[in-house]
């Protein structure tokens, strides 16, 4: 079946057929369709286009169409081109020619609009649901490796001691803000394109407002053009999700890296490694690998989109039916990377004798200048001062909490005997204690708040949109 | 002079000293730098880290600094590895020995990233501003050119008449979800990373709240790891200035289509286009092909960012430093196109004659299926019947409504004399008369509502963030 | 089955497995795995590891799995992780135990890097062929629509007169520089990984030349940590794929437009258009459309894959496994596009009248400047003189052949009776008679020279390289 | 200067002025601007177009300002719209009106084309001499570092031993790669535009030919409209420089990771390294990272130039314009990524005693699977076996090589005394003997083979080209 014709003298080349159908990736458009479709049948009863009674059967129809699409057994004809023209031609065979007045007053280019954003709230929402979990993941983490110092890197060379529990809440925040983007741009998706037409709106008394009611969007597109041709929700999404995946990419490198053999920081569990299929004693960690590696191809997938929207007048050009692909593939990669992370995460083994053995007294070395700070040097003397005495500590071979007192006075006469006392990793990390900071007091009413932020952003919230 | 060394016993090669150089393009920072070192200055007061006395020879030479950078004054040396280090190194040229305790308790890691979001917050505010006055010009051709028809396009051909008003609004509620997306960016690069230190957090007793508030910042950054090594802010500008510059670019291309001799529905004023080197004849839309192209460019720093920010562990490393550079080139094209295109739009001409000759009867094809419906006829009938009627017309050489209606009834007998009113381009028009048609009291509302969001989107509220 | 496991004290975890699995996608490699393992299995027994009864039981196995495969009739398991898997596991069915032999001294690393460059360079080869006909077609248009002048445009401005012909020429050479890409990337393609094991090498005295020859690969790899690592050949293709289709979006640009009422310089085939579902009387141009907007999915392929490559370390990280999807899909679109546009081009029709039509004077005014330069006047001067008289043509509403003698002369004095002579179209465009022109005489050289290129590249000479 | 204008009734806007200039970017061209513009005079001198006299007035000022653009001593004018108004603008300030009729049959169309063409030749030769340089280092290192051993990884965790020197080659090979990209698209871009007018051709009587060889081109663009159009070189030149930058971070990556206190492979030389401005111990990679991060920035510029040229119909758009800041940014940075790395590569010191020390046995299970194979097991079932073994070391927490004989017999009575050999590093390494493997005498043929491609691909040869 076909939607339109009468006007063609020629039948679609085959090639070309098979070029523009987009039912091998659209039909996960199929409940949206039904969804959309029903409501516009309903709406075009209150309109009075067609009767109450015709309204009923279309929709008796759609719905056994609905229960087919849920149970897997609805049948794709070969000769369908796109979703829309599936559910059109099941329907004329169920309820027969009563279903030609369905697509009465609207377009494809609306009804695909509308399908499309039904479809992204949804899968916004299972998105969220997910970070939710991998959040908790994160704050849980926190919570049972308390206590736990572990070395703070920059440019992956030792920085700084601090909290475990501090880091893992490093990754926490980051999902907040994905998160809060995601939320906004659920409302900017939240709005009904039903009722623009082809592009100039439709000429029958849709009351649109009452359609976005039954749809469960938040508003109506207040111009028709835009309305077909607005696919900023789409790439907005797709920005959202490589952001997400960049997220994820950057916990994946981190534990990549404290699982070498060298760093010896974590281990993941058989669950989540995989091994050799030439070298027996191998355990990769091929899933965060693959998380960093599916980074690039969601960043693929924004660059696309935009590329393909760049340069297009307004109303519709069907180059805008290749933003299904890398949406639906983004959003299938995306809900398979969140949960096997939050996996990751809660199945790895912490071994915090191999954390404790990466702290270097060398990391004290800001402590050091700030020792010199507190009686009295101004800081950049002190670093220059403290960066000697590592010089000088590296060319004797010793650490620097081992480098005599009177070395060291002979770099500056204001170290005394109680530079001992810096010499502490703990009490290094607790003079952190500014919010934010690393310090245990500080890492304690962050997490607090990560929980806090938990509960009031859980799952139910969200459902509560709908 | 440098702000490190005394570990180190060699210099910088040339190359490599000329490699990680930044100050080429963080020169833009300067006065956010200062702004943030005065604040700091006085927080580390506030903490007792410096005496009052201190602080003020401090900020007095800060605020002299501060003169010269607005002046186009400040002496940039060769020796200035980056903005930081200029501003520290004249500094000390000014204010002596005490300049050394400025970097106190701070690194250049959350020093960078503060001085960025201020930069941002401010860039932001600018382009919203400009945006404003881009709306404002599609408003105000929608209000000037009320009552033109033109042909609305979709695939690129002729669809359905529409209201030349109702076309310029398809371009302003784009730039609404833009804004609103600027908006939502502020939020989130309104959180202060001053106080994370390096990676761990600051060792004083820093009011970072206090510091906040000084600095116009919103809130404060939970965890030190993070606030220095978040760039989303960064990312989410990139992504809404490319999709700014996609929406000009649609602009573009359209008023480069209507302004071909072929189309010749518009003009551009002499003072926004260009000629030809070798052919006098030629007048060129060069403006809006540039900010078309420019369009790829935002795309392309887009890209860049998120693979540069992929796979990277938490916490600082060098990588970020290229930002930078995407971010800075973005926003300075995006700043001449919003103008620019502010511009072409003002003092475009309009051939409303040309517009009018574009409207082809069978353009009414929908609204002669319409007809049918409103007779009974099921639509997807209705479009078979119409589509053979104008296949026919095609083969008979005719207009749509100028085939007999002894033709038309020899394809439906529904067809009758009163046929001949649907061949009326202005109440075509006016059927579309729901919430966001093209009908003209549908439009007018639509102005309304476009006017009032100006007046409450004024320049004033962003101020008022500050 | 799972090609590994003995070390690990768990199962995978069923997300993971289902994240890792990539037979979804790499079952297009069944028919080059096979055959790189009838290879292999030989270059065992060649290589005394295995016995050459050995080798021809395995051998067996493996021609009928081939069998099965080219038959459709092979049966993935859900269980096989991935295609190489899948072989085995469907091998050790047939042939029992002597099928653990056939891993011996190589791994997937080595042996995936195979298959995906034996899938390439059939691949290459198909899409030349592909090319080579879409060249012809363009030819064939040059040759077959010969004499046709139509408006030359650049900025989307009328600028010169052209031939149709070298119109068409000027798509059938960026198709030879992509050609040429192609070739040579097959040379770099060409090159056997196997043999390389997951990183070292083999440990046993496999000749590996003469497994290449067996291959049809034509010089081994150097270094076997490259040979795993090495993808460059996947990104060099999405290059090419994509500047493919850059030219394919150009094309498809210019007769979307000429396609439009307003131009009607060309028509589709109803076989290479659609229609709308709501407005009857809509012939859209579909597959260009859709081609112009793959181009985007295509960019977006090739940033993915390179924001994959950058940062990993050599040898073999899982990361590689998302080199796959991005590469077929390309492929995939890409072979689907090329014929579209070879059917589009060959069933166009050419309206030459409306090309003609779209000749207007004022696009000889560079001829008209030329007939002052040949009469003393410098270029520069002539120009300004030129664009004088543009000026005033338009202010007084003529064309600028209409312009009187007189009022020419009061320009420049220079101007004399024969410059009627300068207005005309076919002799302007005849004076463009050096190499590259649009002269009549230039195009038929050209035309040569493209028809003497498609026969010195036809399809056997591709051929011969296997 | 403006070189058009006469047609135009009011001066372009400033806003506008300032956006189409080009500038501020574009002197670079300038050498090349005016060499093509020598050769031009010249041309038209040989086609009688203008006399022997007037060519020499004009090359005589054009050899004046040659001088001064290499001299740095050119004055460019703001009203210069970009560099060949500028050099124009200029040579009529010295020589007069005969300057007026250098512009004579070509358009700025063909001469940026010429321009851009002739400095990426340049600019692809001095890329050519850097890669030599590097690859020089590379074999080098692996000539110095003979001997020692090291882990070789994939997925980041120990996989089996490796020479350093392999490890070295490993990147010299990728960018005999690149150097083949950059050979081949030399010959693409030696192809000569001028004489392609605006897009229809020149209608004097040019001998393209002697002009190409006077110009150092090796061919001229057979199709005037696809000569203005083609930026195929650009987007190529932008693929290769990103595709070297991907290998350079992926060298970048490795010795980051080799550098980190837990690794301690190799240490930077402080020459190529710095500190932090707060932590006085630190000592960083940043020029390994930066050239990591600038990674990103490539692909961002190759996303964006594609984007850019998408959709554009033939000949000449000002979008075109684009092509040169992604262009001229990717190869100023190439060409300070690649000296840059060749020094840290060449001062990079090697702790051998670490990496020895980072050899596991476990990293010989492969042979010890090998090792059964050799005495009849099927590998799928030794691949088994030695997993148990490994699991089973685990589990005690000992050593594979520690592993009591009687324990591994119980898993497979194949083992016997004689596996102590296994376990010896060295001779796992020359196990792997074939073409491409690590042991050293296949290393020692790889190097051979690098050192004579280094003699044959000197920096003479690209010189020759010319």
């Amino acid at each position: 079946m076909k939607l339109w014709g009468g006007r063609f003298s020629q039948n679609l080349n085959d090639l070309a057929a098979e070029f523009n159908n987009s039912l091998p990736f659209d039909y996960r458009l199929a409940e949206a369709d039904v969804h959309g479709s029903i409501a516009w049948a309903q709406a075009l009863a209150r309109a009075k286009v067609i009767t109450a009674d015709e309204a009923q059967q279309i929709v008796r129809g759609l719905r056994q169409i609905l229960g087919d699409v849920q149970s897997g057994q609805f049948n794709y004809a070969t000769t369908d081109e796109d979703i829309h023209t599936a559910v059109e031609r099941r329907l004329n065979e169920i309820s027969g020619p009563v279903a030609g007045k369905l697509h009465t007053g609207r377009s494809r280019n609306d009804q695909v609009a509308t399908d499309f954003r039904l479809w992204l709230l949804k899968t916004i929402d299972q998105i969220d649901e997910q970070l939710h979990g991998l959040q908790t993941a994160f704050a849980h983490r926190a919570e049972v490796d308390w206590g736990s110092l572990l070395p703070g890197y920059t440019h992956f060379q030792r920085a700084q001691p601090i909290l475990l529990s501090h880091w893992w809440l490093s990754h926490f925040w980051p999902l907040v803000r994905d998160r809060e983007r995601l939320a906004q741009l659920r409302g900017r998706t939240s709005v009904m394109p039903l009722g623009a037409g082809a592009l100039a709106g439709t000429p029958f008394a849709i009351d649109r407002e009452a359609l976005a009611r039954d749809l469960g969007f938040t508003a109506v597109s207040p111009n028709s053009l835009d309305a077909v041709s607005d696919r900023d929700f789409a790439a907005e999404f797709l920005f959202a999700a490589a952001l997400i995946a960049v997220h994820l990419s950057r916990v994946s490198e981190a534990l990549i890296l404290y699982s070498t053999a060298e760093f010896g920081f974590v281990e993941l569990a058989d669950a989540f490694s995989t091994g050799s299929s030439l070298m027996p004693q191998k355990k990769n960690p091929d899933t965060l690998e693959l998380t960093r590696g599916k980074t690039g191809t969601l960043i693929g997938h924004l660059t696309g989109l935009l590329a393909t929207l760049k340069g297009l007048p307004s109303a519709y050009d069907k180059d805008l039916q290749e933003d299904k692909p890398p949406v639906f593939d983004a959003a299938e990669n995306l809900m398979r990377m969140i949960p096997v992370m939050t996996g990751v995460i809660d199945s790895l083994s912490i071994h915090a004798d191999r954390m404790q053995a990466g702290l270097d007294p060398n990391m004290l070395a800001t402590d050091l200048a700030d020792y010199l700070v507190e009686r009295g040097v101004p800081f950049r003397e002190a670093h220059r001062l403290v960066g000697k005495a590592v010089r000088h500590a590296i060319d004797r071979g010793l650490r620097l909490d081992r480098l005599p007192l009177s070395e060291l006075q002979s770099i500056s006469d204001v170290f005394a005997e109680d530079i001992v006392q810096v010499f502490d990793f703990q009490s290094s990390v607790d003079r952190r204690a500014a919010i934010g900071g690393t310090g245990h007091q500080a890492v304690q009413d962050q997490l607090l708040q990560a929980k806090e932020y938990l509960k009031s952003h859980s799952l139910t919230e969200e459902k509560n949109h709908e």
